[in-house]
């Protein structure tokens, strides 16, 4: 065996055994979804923090994983200060939240709070796979993994690792253009054989608070007839609400701050349907 | 010399070749700027398409790059219904849309309308440098890059390989994690040392078409506040407009189907700052 082989033989075992160990620790997590879209700027984020919050509040004991390399918003609107990854002998250990929820992102991977991670493809992979395989989560039922936008590297290195996955929630808005890139996030995750739990509708209009007219100011929804052309569930839609941008600058999930806004209230239907899929699936 | 030194030699060869054509073909083209984000969902690709076609309506010969390989919008909100690439002696020849603009986007390298393209970083980034290196142009004089969002590998390969690049539009909306991620994105281009023309910031509020109240739907506008603290010009803020998402579904630029709504005015505002500052550039 040359040099070149060797090292090539040495690294092909390392993933292997990183394989393995992703595989553990994923298996000791009861729930795995993972919560997608198409293109950026949906609101995915917003919908993965208040999913974990729900089912926290339900009784679950809840992780989330924030992946997006670019743009870890997570630790943002859960009010998380802490900016550095912590150890212990058993590995990576998640950040609690003032509502209990584990947390494990990507910013706390950062030196500086706004210092862009410019890495290429092979490292960003590397760096999502030890978080998949190095975190130590503890006893968790639910882990909600807030995957990075679109159909690159970094979602597909995920769905490609967690071979457990329960399933997939995809958000996207009305804009015919948010869902072409829908259609194109179903055909991959059909193409993986991925379970999609369904399709939430996110910023389907805006209601006036002033008048209560209401606006499609994303256009005409659309998000119903493409699940249904798809064959994939439909979860429901959510409208703009003043409430939602409020508890982003407020670091307070909208569910936990404002539980009787329209957001909140219609938010808590789609969850039900989530868990009542997770019961089907436990029967 | 090993095998596979040769083979490293080869291909370190075809690299620098590819430069050199990138050089070129670029060297060919007056002024190329490109818009960028620090998340997806902003207003983007609406910024690029607009900008583009006011170079145009201005006399500029312009085309435009839609260098998205995961949300490639620009073509369907030109109209384009052509979905392959031609080719002749010179290279790859780009579409021309109903306005005159130079069109290549990285939709006509699919083979079905939503297929996703799920490719690794290496090879994406090397369908970007073919991009920059095989289209044959012609004579523009204005070359809009309408850049994956984010500060990963594709926007970075544009950044590295258009050594003549002059500047970078940022597009934000008003929400604070957004903007955190701006903050990143402007980091980037300052380490990378591009030249920032300003920011954009879109979706700053709603104006109720019925009662004329106006909302920030999306939290308190910061984007004038980010561009002062990170020192690069403010261009100018834009509502949330009705037009904007009925143009999109009609598959025609806003400034085109509606030059006289609140956007499009706007918009004309903050295309004269940047014409002024290529004048600028010129002396």
């Amino acid at each position: 065996m040359t040099m070149e082989e060797s090292e090539d033989l040495k690294k092909k075992l390392a993933l292997m055994e990183q394989d393995i160990k992703i595989s553990k620790t994923m298996g000791n997590i009861k729930h795995k979804i993972a919560v997608m879209s198409g293109k950026g700027g949906v609101g995915k984020s917003t919908i993965a923090v208040n999913l974990a919050l729900a089912f926290a509040n339900k009784g679950y004991i809840t992780g989330i994983l924030d992946s997006d390399l670019h743009g870890p918003n997570v630790p943002n609107m859960l009010g998380i200060k802490e900016s550095f990854l912590k150890f212990d002998e058993e590995g990576i250990v998640p950040i609690k939240s003032d509502d209990g929820l584990a947390v494990i992102s990507t910013k706390f991977l950062l030196s500086e709070e706004d210092s862009p991670i410019i890495w290429r493809g092979p490292k960003k992979t590397g760096a999502i796979r030890q978080f998949l395989s190095d975190v130590n989560w503890g006893d968790l039922d639910v882990l909600i993994i807030d995957n990075p936008p679109g159909t690159g590297d970094e979602p597909l290195t995920i769905l490609q690792s967690i071979q457990s996955l329960d399933g997939v929630i995809i958000v996207t808005t009305p804009q015919s253009v948010a869902l072409d890139d829908v259609k194109k996030c179903i055909n991959m995750l059909k193409h993986l054989n991925v379970n999609v739990i369904g399709l939430i509708e996110n910023m389907s209009g805006f209601v006036c608070p002033h008048c209560n007219k209401k606006f499609s100011i994303f256009g005409e929804n659309k998000g119903e007839k493409i699940a249904e052309k798809m064959d994939i569930p439909f979860l429901g839609s959510l409208n703009v609400d003043l409430s939602v941008s409020r508890s982003i600058d407020n670091e307070v999930p909208v569910l936990k701050q404002n539980p009787d806004s329209e957001f909140s209230r219609g938010f808590i239907k789609i969850f039900s349907k989530i868990e009542d899929f997770f019961k089907e699936e436990e029967k």
